[in-house]
């Protein structure tokens, strides 16, 4: 149920959904709430004036000022339409400090059908049921063939599906005596249209009814998983973790670096297979159902992920020429590799396209369609190994660029993942250059997570306390700017507003380290479109995948040069694609059998060999950039204030 | 090298293979030469007159004998055409005994090309050398697709072959770079025809010159491998030994029952395992190559046999109404089952038709092409389950008959395998009733194997000294004949010439014995045929299949009612006919194809629970028969005597 939010006095509506948080409400539709705790209803100073009702509780509101109407924006959850205003800040001499209208826009969510389109239910695998007739001395055929002789009267494929041994066989006769001849057959498709089927398990009695398949998504950092129902598509249940590779190494080079070292391609091949069990385990709990109930299993990694999984040596990804040693997986049984699941359930991982562009990047492509459309496209995944795709129907280029950690946390000095505390949400008030901060959890901060960051230096940028350098003015008149032991910083929190009980900053080199990686990204897609001969104007579509791109918000990722500065019509969030092209695979076979022509359509660039990127990056060290025709909105923005 | 022996004074001509022994080309051609010691040398009886080049030792023979030119056929080895003069064994009178015509017949070694047809050279799996451009950086594709871009390149198919994972993906990247990106793929074909090819194995350097195949014959008592060039299809090297299964029991039965201990199964898959690595083992210290150089395994083995070597539980096969688990045997990594394999390497196993007619009588039938033949044919596998197939290209039933272990020297009171000092050609003097033996290895005489059992049990009927219901004329006029303790009996050979040192005998029970498991095959052939509404008369071929069939004398396996009184030039020889038929198949693709064909088209028939069967059976227990008509030519001999 969504509800409006009107705030004043700027006069800005949001729809957002019931139990929505007020404070995070205001930041996302880009209205300045003084707030200074993060959220954990300490500072007192997110104070509004709610009309509507709103489930709130007081913390440490005075009873006066609760009794008029004022609520903290922090402690607040919308559950009707409500018009929220918001106290002017004034001036130590009472004068009302000057409010900045609103220039952020959170891109509403689109009908994303018309990316990623519908999708049927014809799922890779599927089940028959069968009674036979239990064998007599005239009719004694061998248990597999009165099966298959079954199967011949119920099934439209002329060609006798083929069968798995030995786990399949050797416990074929039991389970067709203890279930009196009833069984349910469970079959997997052929790998091209027309191969026969291949019977994978025989359970007894009718279980057509439990039909499972899990999609796997094995990010460098996180892995999750999710249950489908593949009679139906529907999502039943959900799960994630850490990636337990990350105690051998934060990155893939890390990863690959660790599985040179004696057994450690076995223990980081064990630590993914354990990560992926606990989710497997986590998911089954939830719904009491056993491992062996999943009938099939699509995963999507990066190159690194895919070859570690499958206990390939990723040595070769990390050498000039970057080959990986395979980019087709075969289907292979994920018992074998150590997984929980029935011995015959099959794994399939996306196709990757070379060692930085991975099965993720090709399922994300996939599952939006880009290489169906007659739009020219570009496909973005931000993080520490940027990816890239730039095409539509005809042609995909695509490449990856080492940005470097600053989108994780990694060489930020309060940098941190965007767990409990991560300052993820930034606002800055124009005149006292107050922050407006928002953790992850909604506690006193404790760092700033990546998008943060951006949130961070667009309106530090915006609002003129630093300059398109990335320096700090030094004629402000605010205690938050100062001179610290590595030079001028912004003071986001106070000590006594902090988790950590220290001062929670942001340095020049923090904003050097984020120009570095915005600027890897922006000479990425630059290069590329070059490279096919277009340019930014040519793009009618940009696709932000990957769960980081989902708390971007978008005009500030502009603002500081991250994505290119076009129609903000133009973008799309489409969240963790990994994940959804393996969901469309997984139950829809057409689907599916287009993936190997979306990878064959993508040609790898490698941006580290192109001297063009080089000049483009270099360029880039700039906030937004320093061809600010490049940037015409926010050219026009900075001009403005 | 050919040569001839004329048999003097019976004037009878045989073509032996150069070097052929004496005493054996002697006993082939059907010509009685008094020899006791079953060759050893030492009893000096089988002296004889020859003209012409002999390689011969003196052993025990007189100087004045051998200046005479005789020689002791048993010790001489045939040279060039030779004349043989046997002397005439003269009575305690001096007169000469009535020596017998020439009655019985080798059929020579037919051109068993009429049967086995012609094969081409067109094996499962073959070889492709490739070299590859090093990647770089403009063209830095997977290793693996590097491979298949290679193959695309010098490849009819236009289907991308499949490969496996992950044994070849995880070393394909370090053979590539240690052979400088010279490799050989090694390719298995599909299923179907059309099928797309899978690469099995990537070699560094070219090695397609090597492309071995290791045929198989997984039998009861032994195991043989024989190991093919499949660039010519020539045999390179043999190896057999017993199955190692004879520990647990001697009989599929026996070994069904020790399946179902705790454990059994296991230990019994492990045996056999065992039996072929030894054979794998000899065959590549005699050609000095490895296992993993072996390319593909084709095997045939009975039900039971193969229920074993794949580790499914036998149980099903032995309780009615008898059904196998699976007939139609998945292809197999021999790895997976302990086999000393490289892990890629299949281990095709024949197709079974029943619980007692087995993979080893459907690769049989498919090499004697009865399947395709427009003959009428009867194949035969004797044995303590003996095998029998019928028919032609339109129809085919079989059947299993349990004979009895007499065919193995069991149940037989001085029985034993053919191992050496078994007795296994015979024949008897008309007239002084005295033997003559020849025993594997040509030493003295330890007992009977089943093919001895047979020549003396024709030869004591034809020259009357059992009657045609197994019994012992009480009459005669020789100390060979007496009562012993489980009745009367003839000594064939005399403790001094005997290896155990005791009297070797033949008893009525031993007589009974062969009796009962002869009928018993009769008794099926006859059953299946009239079946399908035939009889003996309709019979075009009869064809012997297995190591038993090719030691039998046809006429003294006709004599005792095994084999049906016919036309002798119906009869053809096909020696292991199961591991001819893996041969054919492991080298010629189309016929390998065939095989499901004959599987299907073969009806199997439960003799055990035909009433038919018990009759035939019941007039088949007498020598021939008790109804004469069936056995015309023997019914002559036994009048002319």
């Amino acid at each position: 149920m969504k509800h409006t939010v009107t705030f004043l006095p700027d006069n800005i509506t949001a729809f957002v959904n019931q139990g929505e948080n007020l404070l995070t409400a205001a930041a996302k539709a880009g209205v300045y709430v003084h707030a200074c705790c993060g959220g954990d209803g300490v500072c007192g100073k997110c104070k509004v004036l709610v009309k509507g009702e709103v489930r709130s509780d007081k913390a440490n509101l005075k009873q006066e000022d609760w009794d008029k109407g004022f609520r903290l924006a922090c402690r607040s959850t919308v559950e009707s339409d409500v018009e929220v205003t918001i106290p002017e800040l004034t001036t130590k001499g009472g004068k009302a400090l000057k409010r900045k209208p609103k220039t952020t826009r959170t891109v509403s969510a689109k009908a994303l059908d018309s990316l990623v389109g519908k999708w049927d239910i014809d799922p890779p695998v599927s089940k028959l049921y069968l009674e036979l007739p239990p064998p007599t001395i005239e009719d004694n055929i061998a248990d597999m063939q009165r099966v298959m002789r079954g199967i011949r009267q119920h099934w439209p494929d002329p060609r006798d599906p083929y069968y798995d041994l030995p786990q399949l066989i050797k416990y074929l006769p039991r389970t067709l005596r203890e279930a009196d001849w009833k069984v349910t057959l469970l079959l997997l498709r052929g790998r091209h249209k027309g191969d026969p089927f291949r019977i994978i398990d025989i359970e007894a009695g009718d279980t057509t009814g439990k039909l499972y398949g899990l999609a796997v998504d094995i990010g460098t950092t996180t892995c999750s998983g999710v249950l489908i129902n593949l009679h139906t598509g529907e999502v039943l249940a959900e799960s994630s973790g850490y990636n337990g590779q990350i105690s051998f190494g934060e990155d893939v080079i890390s990863r690959i670096i660790y599985a040179a070292r004696p057994g450690g391609l076995k223990a980081l091949q064990a630590k993914v297979v354990a990560t992926i069990n606990a989710i497997i385990d986590d998911i089954c709990r939830q719904l009491i159902i056993s491992p062996s109930d999943i009938a099939y299993m699509m995963a999507a990694g990066n190159t690194v992920m895919s070859h570690l999984l499958l206990g390939i040596d990723p040595k070769y990804l990390r050498e000039a020429p970057y080959v990986p040693s395979v980019s087709e997986f075969p289907l292979t049984r994920a018992a074998e590799l150590g997984l929980h699941a029935h011995p015959s359930t099959r794994l399939f991982l996306y196709p990757c396209v070379a060692s930085y562009v991975g099965g993720d990047i090709v399922s994300g492509a996939h599952a939006c369609q880009m290489a169906k459309s007659d739009k020219v496209s570009l496909f973005i995944d931000i993080g520490t190994n940027g990816e890239i795709v730039v095409g539509g129907k005809d042609w995909l280029v695509c490449a990856a660029c080492s940005a470097g950690p600053a989108f994780e946390g990694g060489g930020i000095q309060y940098g941190m993942r965007a767990s409990t505390g991560a300052i993820e949400k930034f606002k800055i008030h124009p005149e006292s250059l107050e922050p407006m901060l928002v953790t992850v959890g909604q506690t006193k901060p404790s760092g700033i997570c990546g998008s943060g960051l951006i949130a961070i230096v667009a309106e530090l940028l915006e609002n003129k306390v630093i300059d398109q350098q990335g320096k700090f003015r030094h004629d402000l008149d605010t205690p938050r700017v100062r001179q610290g032991s590595s030079g001028w910083e912004y003071v986001l929190a106070w000590k006594h507003n902090s988790m950590i009980g220290e001062d929670i900053i942001l340095t020049e080199v923090d904003i050097d380290n984020l120009m570095r990686a915005k600027g890897a990204m922006y000479a990425g897609y630059r290069t590329l479109l070059e490279s096919v001969g277009l340019s930014f104007a040519d793009l009618e579509q940009v696709i932000l995948a990957g769960n980081f791109g989902a708390y971007l918000e978008l005009e500030q990722a502009i603002c500081i040069g991250l994505l290119p500065d076009i129609d903000r019509n133009s973008f799309y969030y489409l969240g963790n694609a990994s994940m959804l092209g393996c969901q469309i695979s997984m139950t829809d076979m057409n689907r599916f059998r287009e993936r190997d022509g979306v990878r064959q359509l993508m040609t790898n660039m490698e941006l580290s060999e192109s001297p063009d990127f080089m000049q483009h990056y270099m360029a880039a060290l700039f906030l937004p950039h320093t061809d600010m025709r490049l940037f015409p909105s926010v050219s026009k923005k900075l001009e403005d204030v």
